[in-house]
């Protein structure tokens, strides 16, 4: 897939297919005769029948799933926004290949596939309050990187990121697209202090500032405002709608990716879940904007997808108990019923 | 272990050990230099330093991982409290002996070794709103059946239990205890309806009543209107603390089984953390009297320890990243002080 132009993009985010609800009513009614009474698996229910819904089959299935990180470097992180130097990028995604990251453990217990995909990190995007963080094409190439990037087989997607300074970006995103401007939407990321709070704030609106002719296109913030790895996010994430492939969305940065979209589309998210709402000042805000409701709440501020790879793991108790479990019928149980008097 | 008195399991209670806190200060000190922002694991690295400090080692193991549950059987279920007949315990029991069940399929997941304890079923407890549930020895019994059931190797044991009407029993035990009646604390467990969540919560008043004078005795009440899988629950989480061995703790009526010996000894939970909280209605209140912060909050009311055994999947997680990941030094990631200015 090349995307050419944003009005491509555009143009595609207002075609997307719907989950197949054969699937998941025929799941539904599964989960009315299992030995449990109708409700009482909670979330593990919703999500079986939401897997259902976007793999298209009454039994679901976890053999591939795929966890997704891209990583990126930001101009901005010049401003002295993170609490860790831009080298940290690189070193992280040194630290990936060799194993030794909370993603490769999360992954490996998940029984997930880990790919990491650093986009140009010796060229960092653009420093947003003085200019466009990139230019169309850059964004476009980042966000067709990302969408290429979804394996032939895939059961589930795991989006996340890795990238110094993009709380930054992120809160620049929310900031443009849902109001509130830098207080709303900053915090304290890997652990700035107040001093490089206090300078995330005033860089989101120095931004805000610079690119105020811009708010009223999503896609047009997405360029200025955004980041590389942030673009390919997006761009997985259409991958897989186009594929009716189910997604788990990491934490603040990785859901801020997906906002330009959702803004062009507000069905655009109907085939993810968020994996966790993060310990990240603003993700609980932007979890409730997008109406996504997180599956951990477990005060992680990681990144590098740790939250939603933890989450892959809820999912897989849900399917054992949708695939596994016995129904009233062939376990000799009596049913509701019998007791309501 | 036999208990021939209440005395002796009061006396046990006021004695009880405490955790390891070098094993612990230890594995805090590693969890600081793992590849990441410090505390950006957020529950994951609580959890890893409270299992180090219940194992006493700072590299904490989950090899062996027993989920034990009790059934028991109760005289109130006469009342029409529960939207399933009684026989339906026996009927589970069957399931979880043939695998049916959704607690076969999470503790096949999660790895652990499931312990099914019915508890002379044919004899349930006396209607506690006519008489006493059960009389000190039956209550002592039950209590050292759970007891002796947490096997010698046992890395982490998970408490659930099976019982027809139990939500009403736990509801009177959590009225009994710590106040509010039987409007605070019944729910509709199973899935009741009006008319059943107005028995629950006269039954729970029609016990208050009767047994009035034993209000201001723990352990008298939860041999009045407790049941006998309960007292198994207590005695497990008791045996697992002589020996300390960390506890996850299932839903409401797991909870509220462990209430009476808190409200002897007010450090009897330290070595327990709360799996999930669950739908049923009290239980979050439950929660909140004896400090537990959940683990997950799925919308889950199905007992049977299903919502704790999905819990032991973050355990898991949390020794992956703990004992997995790499240090800065290993990696040669820099650390956070080169980035802040």
């Amino acid at each position: 897939m090349q995307f050419s132009k944003l009005d491509d993009l555009r143009a595609l985010c207002r075609d997307l297919p719907d989950g197949d609800s054969q699937a998941s009513e025929a799941a539904a009614r599964r989960q009315q005769v299992l030995t449990k009474p109708p409700g009482s698996l909670g979330r593990l229910e919703e999500l079986a029948i939401w897997l259902a819904r976007w793999q298209g089959r009454e039994h679901p299935r976890l053999d591939h799933v795929t966890i997704a990180v891209f990583a990126g470097n930001h101009g901005v992180a010049a401003r002295g926004v993170s609490a860790y130097p831009a080298e940290v990028t690189a070193q992280m995604v040194a630290n990936f290949a060799g194993g030794g990251a909370a993603i490769n453990q999360i992954a490996a217990l998940a029984g997930a596939t880990l790919k990491v995909g650093p986009i140009t990190l010796e060229r960092p995007t653009r420093d947003f309050t003085t200019a466009s963080a990139m230019d169309e094409d850059e964004f476009l190439q980042a966000l067709a990187l990302g969408y290429r990037a979804v394996p032939e087989a895939c059961d589930l997607l795991v989006v996340g990121e890795m990238g110094i300074a993009n709380t930054t970006t992120a809160a620049a995103l929310c900031a443009a697209l849902l109001g509130g401007g830098g207080a709303r939407w900053a915090g304290r990321g890997t652990g700035v202090d107040d001093r490089g709070l206090a300078r995330k704030r005033s860089t989101i609106e120095a931004a805000l500032q610079l690119h105020q002719a811009a708010l009223g296109d999503p896609l047009a913030v997405a360029v200025r405002v955004g980041g590389r790895e942030l673009a390919a996010i997006a761009g997985a994430v259409l991958a897989a709608r186009q594929r009716r492939i189910p997604v788990l969305l990491d934490g603040f940065v990785a859901t801020a990716a997906v906002l330009p979209l959702w803004r062009v589309a507000a069905n655009f998210l109907d085939h993810c879940r968020a994996g966790h709402v993060s310990a990240e000042a603003g993700h609980r805000a932007l979890l409730a904007a997008l109406k996504l409701d997180p599956l951990l709440d477990l005060n992680m501020r990681l990144g590098e997808a740790s939250g939603a790879a933890v989450a892959v793991l809820l999912l897989r108790a849900a399917l054992a108990c949708h695939n596994g479990m016995a129904t009233f019928a062939e376990a000799g149980v009596s049913d509701q019923e019998a007791g309501q008097r």
